[in-house]
Order: C-alpha cells, then structure tokens, then sequence
C-alpha cells in the first residue's frame, strides 16, 4: 500500500531498511523465519487496518468519550471493533513468542506497524499497547503459573491490561505509595488502596483487565526500596486459568480529560470491602525495578506515540497546504494575479519544514531505540547486548521527553499552517495538538525524564553510555566529513557533542563536590542539548544514505532524497544551534532558577 | 481590592505607576478630571465586576457554546448577565468623550481594566472589546450624522458591533475580498457577499449589531486599492438613529472552535434576497486604510488578550504550586521526610519563572503601546505625537504576536505545572490554552504579523521608528549601566540591539537589491530578535525601578522586588540569549526554507 494521510509510505521505508538496515535482524534466529517480504507484508496490513477501523472513529472518540454508567466505563463501540479487526488481523502477539502463537517480529517491526495505528487513532491504541506491556512485564518477572495463567490471554487478544502506580496524594512521587498488600495466609495477598491515572483501567472491551499494582507489605521499608509488584485481575482467575468472580476493584470515578479521550482514565479503589486479592509478582520489594521493566518499554511507547500524532499532523497540514490557495509571493504586486498554494510562501514552508525535522527525526530516533531492544534480547555477542542495553536505557528518557516536546510544537505548527481552519473542530489538528498534550505528562513529566538523563542515565558508570553514543555519533560524523555536501554538517554535530561533553563534565563535577541541587537545577536544557544532538545525528545518519543515492536517483524518489537533505540542512541551520545556549547554562551552572524563593513570585 | 486568581494588584500597580508613571497622564487636559484615586477606583471595581460576573460563567461558556437555532445565535444568559453588569460599572464608555457620557479615560487604564476581565474570562469581554474598535474607527472616520447613529448607541453600551473582513476564499488576504457594494440610488449601497470568521456576529446581547464591512465598488480597482468601507447594521437605522427593520444578513453558519467558544464566531451572508443596505464610510476606496485604524487597536487587544490568558495561567499555577506537595529535593534521600511544595523543586521554577517572563514582560509592553496611544491622542508637542505614533506603528506587530506566541508558551506550562491534574477539565489551565490558541491566528496570523514587521514597519522612513526605539532603550541602558546590580544586563540588551541593527541592515539590503523573497523569508526570527529584545528592555525598566527601591524596602514589598529583579535575570539568563541564533539566520539571509520545492516534502 502507498502512502495516506496517516503514513507516509517510501520515509518508513526509507527509516527501517535504508537508514536502520533492519533487514540484519534477519540474521537473529528468533527472527528467522522472517523476510523482507513478511515486513512488508505486516506494516500493509497495519495501514490498512488502521484506516478502515482506527481512523474513522478518531473524532467520534473525541466527541463521545467514555461514561461512567452504574459502576462501570462505558465506550463507544467503535473501539471494540476496532480492538477485534487489530486482534484478527494478528498485531496482539506481533513480537511475541510462537509457542503463544505470536509472529515473533521484531520490536523495530511492531513499532513500525503502531505508527500506523497510532497516527490514526493514538488514544484507541492504548488499550492493546499497555496489554503488551503486562505480558512483557510478566514474561520477564512472573512465575510460570502467572504466564500460563495471565500472558497467554492477553498474547491471544481475550484479556487487557493496565499498569497501576501513581496515587491521588503522590502523582510522580513513588515513593510515597501507600496501597496496602496484607497476605491472606492462603499464598495470596489482600490489596487496600486508591489508582489514580489509571489508563484503561475499566472497560468491557475483554472478558478480563490484568492490573500490575505497586503496593507495600506490612514489613516494607520507607520510600521505593519498599515497593512489590502484584497482578491483581478485575475477575479473579483460577489455578486453570478459568475466570472466576469480581475481585473487588471499584471504578470509583473518571478523569475527563483534554484530549485523549477515547482512552478511559480511571480512578480506581482496591479492597475497599476487603474483598481484593492479588499475587505477588517475584520477589517482595523489588516491584519498582520490575515495574520498570514495563515503564522503560512505555516510555518508548509514548514518545512513539507523540511521534506518530505529530505525524498526522504533519500529513494533514502538507496536504492541506498543498491545495490551499492564499496571497501572493511578496515581489508579486499583481492583485489581479491568481494567489498561490500557501506552500509556496516561505514561512509556511518553515512550518512544514520544522514539523518534519521533529516528527521524522524523532521516529529515526525511536525506531532506532527499537533496534536496540532487538539487539538486546537477541544478539549472540554479549558486549552487543551489553552496549545495546545501556544505549537504549541513555536514549529512553530522550524518546520520550524531546518527542513529546518537539511533536507537540509541530501539531501547534499544523493547527497554524492551517490558520482558522485549524482552530475548528471541523479539522483533526486541534485534536491531534489536545491529544499529544497529554504525552509529556503521563510516564513521569518531561522534567522528571530530565532529571532522569542528567543524574541518573548520563552519570552511569561514570558516562560510560554517554561514550557509547559519541563513539556511534562520531563514526558517522567521520563518514560525512568524507562528503563534500554534508561535511559542515559533521562540524556542527561534532561542535554539539564537544558542548554536550563539557556540560556533562560540569554537572558531574558539581555532583560530586555535593552541588546536587545546583547541578540538576537546568536538567531541562540538558534534556534539549542532548535531544537535539542526538536528532540531528539522526538526521546525518539520513542525510548519508540520501546524499550517497541522490546521483542514481531520478523523478519522485531524487524529489524525496532532495527533500530528506534540505530537511537535514533546515534542521543543522535554524534547530540544532540552540544547543549552543542550552550548553552555557549547564556548563556555567546557571542559578537563576534555584535561588528564585517562593515568597518572591 | 487586593489580589485575586485573575489579578496581581501589587503588579498591576508597578506596572502602571512605578515603571510607565502613567499619573504623568494626568496632565493631559482630556484627563484633567482624573486622579491616581480615579485612577485607582475604577480598576478596583473592573477587578471586582470581572470576578463577581466574568469568572464565574468560563468554563459554563466553554461547556456550551453558541447554538444556532431558527437562524439566530443563541448563547448562555451569563454572557449577557456579565456584559449588563460591565455596562453598567460605565466600562463600556471608560475611554469615551463625556459627551457620549464617557469617563475620559487614557487607553492605558482603559487596557489596565480589561487585563482583569481578560484573565477573567476573554472571550466574553470580546462582545464590548469588539464594539468599542468600532466606535473609535466610527468616530475617526464616520460623518457627524453616522456619529451620532452609530457611535453614541455604542457608547451608550445599547448596540454592539463587528468587523467583516475575511472570505472563504480569503482568509488572510484582503486583496482578494470580492463582496461588492452597488449604489442603491438613495445614497446607500446594497451589499452582496459572504463573510468568514465574524466575531460576535449574531447574538441577542444587545438591541442592534453594527457590522463594519468591506466590499468593492463596482468601478473599484483590484487588490486592496479597491476596498471599500460600510457599516451595515443588523436592523436598519432611520436618520433619527431609530432601530427599523430587519437588514438581509444572515447568520449562515457557527464556527466550532478549539476554546474561545462563549465568544460566537459566525459564517454570514449579505444581500442574499438582495436586500442588504449599507452606508459607505468616508471615501470611496479608502476601506483598507480605515479599517487599519480598527485593525491596529484590535492587534493590540489581541496581544492584551493573550497575556491576560499567560496571565490566568500563571497565577493558577503558581497557587497550585505553593500548595501541592509532591517529593524530594534531589540531594534528600530521606523517603520518610515529608513532601515538599512542588514550587520548590528547581524545573516547577522553571516553569513558573518562564510563565512570568513573559507575562509581566509582555504586560509591561502592552501598557507601555497602550500608553503611547495616550501620548500620541494628547500630546501638546506634534514631535512627541509623531514618535509616539511611529513608535507605536513597529510595537502593535510585537505585542501581537510576541504575545500570542509566548503566552500560549505560558499555557503549556501551566498545564505542565499541574501535571495530570492540568490535563483533566476540572482545572481551567487547559482552556487557557484551547482559548489563547486562537490568539496567534486572528486579526492577521503571526506569520503575517512578523512580515508585517520586517518587510513594513522596521524599513518605513529608512528604519526611522527603529531608530526611536533604540534611543530608548539605549537611554534605560546607559541608567542601568550605571548600577552595579544591573550593568551586565545593560552590555546584554547593546548586544541585543546591535544584533537586530546588524539584521535590519542585512535585511534592508537584501529588499533594496531587490532579493526580497530571501530578505523576508525569516521574518518569523526577526519577530523572536526584536520582540525578545523589547520585552528584555520592559525588564530592565522594571528592574531599574525595584534596584533603586529595594534598599528602602521591607517584608512582602521586598519581596515582590527581589522576584522583580530575580525574573528580570532569569529572562536575560535564560531567554534572551536565543537572540543570537535569530539574528544570525537573518543577517545571513538563510534560505533554508525558501529553497525547499513544494515536490520535496
């Protein structure tokens, strides 16, 4: 299938096979009965799904979002269907295992397919992706009991899943969890205590809802060290699997939201009448270590999912843009000339351009972070897996932070490219912008991912990761040094990683003299420095493959190949030259935020 | 009255008397009435009027927006409630002659007012905000008879009004209006045409609307040389000014917006039964030029709103972030201590510092345009008028977009301040932003504002506004310069100065050898450099004010000084600096985006 207003075909393609070369994945045995002909295959499938059943209810989710009828969340039936054509169609147990009867795909393969899914329709995505989530979770930490029990239903589309964490009195502050797990002398444990946030947390869409809950034992420690992680089914669930009675989790409200509506968010009461059991998963106190196992991979997830709402709006306002006609060049005093399609004036292309520059660098870098994951579960070297695994970790915070930054800035672009038009309902942008809002909020907030990047992933191992990715970045510097098109941009690459290596060096140092506060205090900036480093290297990387097959190439592919380098070159000129600002803060350890007392606001 | 969600008093006030000395107004004999206890008086009973009658009806008018039924445009009774009120504390005439039964004030108090019903509730203060653009260009150029009709009933807070200018087909380009006027032979015109976008166009608030419009005559000649002005009211108005029947406009649609939606916007139709009588406004063809006197007052209440939106933001999230507890500071690894304020975490600073950059920069600014409309109307000395007025010329584009832009950006992070919370509906930080988003759109999109800048107003007269405005600021530099707290700020705004004097001047000689396409194709930047420069200044002259009276101050006042200053650092530290990158693109006349063919995306 060619492209569509939610896929632009030949750049996905370009990504995976040109760019990221996943064709090598082939060489993996889990993969092996793989080709690029069954990739192919899959990711037509996902579009076409997508079309006919995730987007036509895009609006209508938006416009009729979910009820809270005597006791239980009521949505539109559209999402069922949806949920049943995506399930039928096989993308429920892409990457999972055949003896479950998965496809085994690789994770680059499934992330390729969700931006499908996802630029359709990103809220009715939810209730499968975080599904896919527990199983993972499961796989890795439960019992062989719980994966028979609570994987194999979820891999078969029959059961859903939800991850419980957050607190009304403690929304990002896990440490402060107070749920309640007391054993009930019969191998199980009764759960007490209220969700809040809690995405898909009730609906009738499957026979069963499979929450991971964070709660405490009677003897935990204070704070994270003393987190365990329980399954806790909405219906129980016998040693054979069978579905038992309502365990006594109580949908206690709705959260109406701005946007991503279609995806019901509940507050949730466990054991209220003291009814509620759950098992534990592994061992006690390590639920947050397990937990994030689940969170890392949805932290990919909604960076993805930022992309991908990016994404349609990118489409949107290209096409529209297109067929617009407005004004007049600016040297063009002829009224009585016809106006001409807005694309052709040049703030308009800079919209486009700049819309572009984030959404498709932002999904280099996330199917990028997805290629690591593949490597990390499969490759047979182990210094392979190890670099792959402390990559991925240092890049997870940036996937999900600096796309639902950047993604959220294009939709707001998009809603401008299309002026009035753009601000009614008539017009999927302003959905796509309510939508995305929620993206760098939920998963930990952007300024915890900062925090995250700067104190925890960069320091490790004294940067050991960071010197992973500048060894990457530099190799492909190296490469375009060597081409005459592309060699300033080699300089301006290098030139933000020397910036990102000092600010680094600065930071630490104040860490270490016991400057935390002072050191952390522009974690953001740091989020932006290494952000856009790391976007524009994966625009080098693009610009590479574009500029190396630009000479053979004629008609619409050289149009896209020249697209994919001035797209490269608008990106190193008017975006990446803000890490120059970003990197003085760091590096001169500006205060002027810390010292800001709050009697002074 | 003292400060409330919708109004920083203590603010306010040093705005209007410490930094702009608008009591300086008072010597102007149209004000001779007034005192700084007028002054005082009135503002306490708009903040008193705004939370009693606007603030209570936000969120209802967001929740159920205007509906047409049997061709009329119904709105909630709360709007029209509010504006009762409104009209009766005598706000619809503030600015007025007595004669009208106006109270004479200056613009600047006028403006001071409407940023408490603006954070109040904006898109109800649209109706009388509206009306009074209509008066004033009524007043300006209507004839005595068409004063007397039209204006006094607006005064009179009796009838509303609107300006039609945009089409379907011509959203933003006003050369390609084609609604015609003919002669009807008894000295007034039948209007025939479609008009897109109308704010307030139907309603039943008030007894009549007069809708300002443009339109061709038949011997007009193409573009915007051929543009008419007419006011065509919604019921006929007999030469004694008496209401008659029914003109043929008809309310052919609603628009269904993002937010702003208690403000009605409308699709209408004139003339279509052929039965839409109009009266020309002054000459023949000179419709553009008149309208621009609507048009450049509307930009500035457009700006105004904008940041009285930043600003409802802002103080929401700033309550919410001295009350909520929510984790630890980074170098406390005591899980049992308890939570802290969220204010005091470094990146919610961040965010509320940046939230009050750029709305008390940007008020700052707004009042300071407001108090050059003052100067301008009043001043004894023609010179002073003229600067006023060619001063007033280059801000009305900044504080226009610079506003939109960077109040919306306040948007986001208010939301962001409250996490979660500000995402759901039960919180009105969401609406500020669906409700500031159209902000960047009307009355001339930002894209065209910024050409409207760089192209028009930085080169009129060989650039001779931008040269008044730099002896201004130079003037607040050479004071700063001489106090050692704020030298450094004094060498960063030279800097900035000359940067944007380097890129006028690259600018200008690009648009002078008749490269006009790649002068102006950064105009978007050269609105980021000028306007960052601008508010930079408006925080030095704050600054300059609390340096000198901080010695002298105890307690709370200390307090709001040191945050004076503390933001006035934070904005030269942290936002300032991005001036470099803009001034750079521009001064090399980049042509990253102009380059870009329409094929290649």
């Amino acid at each position: 299938m060619s492209s569509s207003p939610i896929l632009d075909r030949r750049n996905l393609d370009f990504l995976l096979y040109d760019v990221l070369q996943v064709e090598e994945l082939l060489r993996y045995p889990r993969f092996a009965e793989h080709s690029r002909e069954t990739f192919d295959a899959v990711i037509d499938s996902a579009h076409r799904v997508a079309l006919e059943t995730f987007l036509p209810h895009y609006r209508t989710s938006d416009l009729h979002e979910p009820e809270l009828v005597d006791g239980r969340a009521v949505l539109i039936p559209e999402i069922k269907a949806a949920l049943d054509a995506y399930v039928e169609a096989g993308f429920m147990a892409t990457t999972a295992d055949a003896h479950y009867g998965g496809l085994q795909l690789p994770f680059t393969l499934e992330n390729a397919c969700a931006t499908c899914f996802g630029s359709a329709n990103l809220p009715s995505l939810a209730y499968p992706a975080l599904a896919k989530g527990v199983a993972n979770l499961l796989e890795a930490h439960g019992s062989g009991d719980q994966k028979r029990r609570f994987v194999a239903p979820i891999w078969e589309g029959r059961w859903l899943g939800t991850m419980c964490l957050s607190e009304p009195q403690a929304g990002s502050s896990l440490a402060d969890i107070s749920t309640r797990a007391t054993p009930d002398g019969q191998g199980g444990y009764r759960i007490e205590g209220a969700k809040m946030w809690i995405s898909a947390g009730d609906h009738e869409l499957r026979e069963n809802i499979v929450h991971l809950v964070l709660a405490r034992l009677p003897d935990a420690p204070a704070g994270v060290k003393g987190i365990s992680l329980f399954v806790v089914p909405k219906y129980r669930v016998d040693a054979d699997g069978r579905i038992g009675e309502r365990n006594d989790v109580r949908l206690a409200g709705l959260n109406h939201k701005m946007g991503y509506r279609g995806s019901v968010n509940c507050f949730l009461k466990f054991g209220e009448a003291g009814g509620c059991i759950g098992e534990l998963v592994g061992a006690p106190h390590q639920g947050l270590a397990q937990m994030f196992h689940m969170m890392n991979e949805e932290r990919i997830g909604v960076g993805l999912g930022a992309i991908m709402l990016g994404n349609a709006g990118y489409l949107y306002s290209l096409q529209y843009a297109r067929e617009r006609r407005q004004g007049r060049h600016p040297d063009n005093r002829d009224a009585a000339s016809k106006p001409v399609p807005i694309i052709e004036h040049a703030d308009v292309r800079r919209m486009l351009l700049a819309q572009r520059s984030y959404v498709e660098g932002a999904m280099a870098l996330a199917l990028y972070a997805s290629r690591l994951i593949d490597a990390e579960h499969n490759d047979a070297d182990a210094a392979v897996r190890q670099e792959s695994h402390a990559l991925l970790e240092l890049l997870t915070p940036i996937v999900k932070a600096w796309s639902s930054d950047w993604c959220l800035k294009a939709n707001e672009l998009a809603i401008q490219v299309l002026g009035g038009y753009g601000y009614t309902r008539e017009y999927p942008v302003e959905q796509h912008y309510r939508d995305n809002r929620l993206n760098a909020i939920h998963e930990g907030t952007n300024g915890i991912q900062a925090l995250d990047l700067l104190g925890r992933k960069a320091m490790l191992q004294d940067g050991a990761a960071l010197r992973i990715l500048m060894r990457r970045i530099e190799a492909d510097c190296a490469a375009a040094a060597e081409r005459p098109a592309l060699a300033d941009y080699a300089q301006s690459l290098r030139r933000a990683c020397a910036l990102a290596g000092e600010a680094t060096g600065a930071v630490g140092r104040a860490l270490a003299s016991g400057q935390v506060r002072l050191g952390l205090a522009n974690a953001t900036h740091y989020m932006t420095l290494l952000g856009h480093t790391v976007v524009a290297w994966m625009w080098l990387k693009q610009a590479l493959v574009a500029d190396a097959r630009l000479p053979a190439a004629a008609g619409e592919e050289a149009g896209f190949l020249r697209g994919k380098l001035q797209t490269c070159r608008y990106f190193f000129r008017q975006e990446l030259p803000v890490v120059e600002h970003s990197a003085r803060l760091l590096t001169e350890l500006d205060d002027s935020t810390l010292v800001m007392e709050p009697e002074w606001f």
